[in-house]
């Protein structure tokens, strides 16, 4: 057996550990591994293909990134191509894809990857490839799986940045806002929000009221916690419209500027006369070395996804229904993505400890 | 309403937090809360038992230990009393505790506490007290749940064990056997071992052939691998009656003598002569800073808890069964502990990845 | 003896490991100690001062923040002092806190605090108040002191930042410019960017051509090296009379749009075509739990400062002289701010890693 | 110019920053390096010499362990052989690492080494060798340098594991005995002790009365402490001869058994009554990524002895005097070890917070 490993789209700590788990899986079988580079534009072209050994894998299971790049060069469905002119249109280059793939005479494809990936590996399932993916979203909204890896990290280093802040708040007497990832779906914003005690957690499954935040705020300075902290999902918004995201989006030069973090901010200084600044995660939260957490799930995956590829169950992905890990057609994952339900009981928790969610 | 909460038995990460979540929930209830001290027996004699208030829960959430303390006086259904000649025998003061109870007029009790303590909880809750439990277990070894809190930060400071040793092993040509808890269950040692990607695993589930783990060892020795990583939990034991452990407790003066890290080093060394060291992670494990994984069950439990209370479901306790929190009965989570099943996937996993299971 | 203690300025970890040392080696000779809230102006009108024991300092060691709060009402020198028609004027309260002081029958004052701080206790000194100083500044730019608290901490969490962001912009091919704190002084933006093995490092100290910075990340593009790290202390500026800081103030609504973070990045995207990105790590870097490090040194100063009131070093501030700790005069510590030395060797070391410095 | 480097001896964590920090600066310089593997024996016969590179020393920076191997075969100056009967016997085979050291037509070496390596190291320098060396200690005991790299890591480690012991300790009311690292000297006790606000410390500098231990324990205990935490250095021994750990030796079977964290505990145990349990962390302080100041210390030391080879330093080792690099002649870094001194501020500051040093 000859398979194939790509990991494309953003960075999320465990890839490393997905690539080992494939890898040593695969050559305990006695199968050869080959990681595509850079996404599946690695098989266009001058395919950039390597092979991986138990040498390649070795030590590298807690390292963050991947050896094999994310970088996408694009979907080879569209793919974009330069023309004359200087214009870019786009070409289907899938049928290349697929040609490749034979050519290098592989039996099966790995694709770890996110919503785009794994949409594209729907489609060249169709068309015959012989693929299994592996669930990759820091935002953990991939449905079909309860969670991913890569997720457990980031939540960790935003808590982690709560915890810093929350010292620097309460001495300074200050209000932060904290922006973490999350433009779908409020995972981190709320798991991190709870484990760092945080006052308010603004998610983009609840739009928020500024005002209810704001009488939060001055509620605490009331009772004499002259400090708040407020973690914000990037695509929380508020009641109504999303006005205050757009004002930002017209205003703003840069991507960050319009952020919600940086909006919420202001408002709560304009409204409260509290000092208060807003601080913007970002990348922080997809990098770093993966959790204990992580690291063992990314293992299973990898070791899973060779058992799928095994038991021919292409078209599907592996994923974690507790304490299995199952596989999931990829229509069935791809449905839509999977926020956070309102009868989740993290959001009971969350009004039982009084923690304002805006609404 | 009244309710009393109780932490006890051995130290688990994430205890505070669960206070905290069982107090802030109940004050938005408008309850009191009482934490009685050193377990059931904080209810017999001179009670030790003080108020818990918001104040009282504050900023505790990501403290290792209990405010409330865990050191059991005893089991009240056999309660130690000393003679005048110096012996101790048992007396039944389950009455007493009942008594209590009624004389403080409280409403509900939530017991957090592992095997020992819900046992009793189950006991009192047939005589009539409304209790609701929080299971709590480092080894994970509880049914009814699929995990418990306190657990993650366990294999997190097991790994970061594994990972410190891993250079060191490999920089001096050497092999180390890290002894891991988890008597009756081996999750600590599986999932540390598998993040901490160690060479051999050994658990309680999987008796050992002392030859297959140095066969490892000199295996890896001929690929030019001159140094292996052991886990093993100390309730790891060999393959035919465990003869290898009889005899270092026949030898030994302190319970560590014996443990099964120091016996797997030494025929390690003595067979295939290479420098073997045993490190004994111990009490490390149950202390320290909650994960945040671990930080946000404990909530979680908390709050589910006082909704248990709310809801009259006495005589049951909260478990995980993800993504939910839900309610099962005493009777069903007590019969026997929950080991690591034989087909779970990380078994699995840890064979596809090459890794020794001593069997 | 009574003595009181104040912690002003901003928030730096170790603050509270300085308070406990203080209280238990006051303690410790029988002494009485105050802690005044919220700095010096704890002193005035409806004083903020609590008795600290040895239950107030207990477990506190390794917590960030102070429980005796920053902030500063003002300079008692020049308090601000709302008029009638909202304006505010200044006002030298200082003979109330003088006064204040002998009321409460003090015997001495260690105050905890940056330049400000040491400034004002320098002048009250002279106003015969015996105060002993300990110096704090995230920074490190206090004079004749090698080292102060809190700097390794924030140190610490610059490194882990630049860690992280490490691996996603080598997987994403793209290039960070992580925006440190370091006004004057380039010290934490050189040791992180050196631990973090950043590609450009650029410290107020070094005017940096922009140029140059692009030329590195370009000769890393040719080499194979499709990613770069570039550390910017927030007062780094280019060469010939930071325009590009300018025209960043003039545009920005907020402190943080014209960060030299942003402004470099902006730079290098237009110069390079690399897809580049700004992170501002900002008061991160001010708060959690002190390192190790840090935790030991602020126990130092704390009992050092005890000492040297026991000795009437008054008008002094304690110092670290490695190995020893010492006391030097206000005035030596307060003469202008200590940068990095251009011939310092990690300097030296920057350069001889081919760590471009901007010059 | 070719130079060579090798690292032996016992695990350091920052090693491989020296090396990179070594191989960039020689590199800059246009030089060529090898490294020996496995020490002095590398140049020994079937000689392990590897070129390392730009590519060898990419992403090292933060890792554990050595590249190069730290496993040293032996002295070559008193190099075992083995004889046709089963014995050894040892043979001066250093005029063969000097022909070898000809023969590859090096230039110059670096050696990275403790004591022991640094004194054959010395003795090829007498014999002609040009050789710089860099030191390395965990214990921190070597003269002419304020610190060494790896110190500060092992401070670390001890200190996590004793605020892990923290919560437990009071939580269950027992006393732990925590046996850390340093033979000759205190360092890594006392700072850990310090900043892991330990109740006693144990250093091999002051000899310990068991009385005064237990006398500590017991006033806690009076006090309403119910616990305490006891930090001892593996080399900490009773006043009046070491009985103590005599005993301990002639029983033990391993080397560990007749510690002195083993010891000091049963004694706690039987004389205060309380329960009482010894953590030996033992190599868990080898190992590890290095601290940010380790990994700059380690990175400076580096760059600093290729200096010293540039400059030809031969026969000298680099050394910290802060803020300076400076370098020493081997002669004065090898005339004995270096403990704490009994006036230091350290010891000084201990006593002022009320930690019993067992005097």
């Amino acid at each position: 057996m000859k398979i194939a490993i790509s990991t494309g789209g953003g960075d999320a700590p465990g890839l490393n550990a997905v690539i080992r788990g494939v890898v040593l899986s695969a050559m305990q079988r006695g199968w050869t591994v080959y990681g595509i580079q850079r996404g599946f534009g690695g098989l266009l072209g001058d395919a950039q293909i390597i092979p991986v050994t138990r040498e390649t894998v070795r030590g590298i299971t807690h390292l963050g990134g991947t050896i094999l790049g994310t970088t996408n060069r694009g979907n080879p469905f569209s793919w974009p191509v330069k023309q004359p002119d200087g214009s870019t249109t786009e070409v289907d280059r899938s049928d290349e894809v697929v040609a490749a793939f034979r050519r290098l005479g592989l039996d099966a494809m790995i694709v770890v990857g996110g919503d785009g990936s794994l949409k594209i590996a729907q489609r060249l399932c169709e068309k015959g490839l012989p693929i299994v993916g592996v669930p990759k979203t820091i935002d953990n909204d991939v449905k079909g799986t309860v969670i991913t890896f890569g997720f457990d990290t980031a939540v960790n280093t935003a808590t982690d940045a709560i915890d810093k802040l929350h010292s620097t708040a309460e001495s300074h007497e200050r209000v932060f806002v904290v922006e973490v990832m999350g433009r779908h779906a409020g995972w981190i914003a709320l798991n991190s929000g709870l484990a760092g005690t945080a006052d308010v957690i603004l998610i983009p499954e609840i739009p928020f009221d500024i005002g209810k935040v704001c009488d939060k705020v001055l509620e605490r300075e009331m009772t004499g916690k002259h400090f708040s902290i407020v973690v914000a999902a990037e695509g929380a918004h508020p009641i109504g419209g999303g006005e205050v995201l757009q004002e930002g989006k017209k205003a703003g030069a840069t991507e960050r500027l319009g952020g919600v973090g940086e909006l919420v901010a202001r408002q709560i200084a304009d409204r409260t006369g509290k000092e208060t600044r807003a601080v913007v995660l970002g990348h922080l939260q997809r990098g770093g070395s993966p959790t204990t957490f992580d690291r063992l799930l990314a293992l299973r995956f990898g070791a899973a996804a060779v058992r799928a590829v095994e038991a021919k169950q292409f078209g599907r992905m592996v994923a974690l229904d507790p304490p299995a890990i199952v596989t999931v057609p990829f229509a069935e994952a791809l449905e839509g993505s999977s926020g956070v339900p309102l009868d989740h009981d993290s959001i009971q928790t969350a009004r039982d400890l009084g923690i304002c969610l805006g609404d």
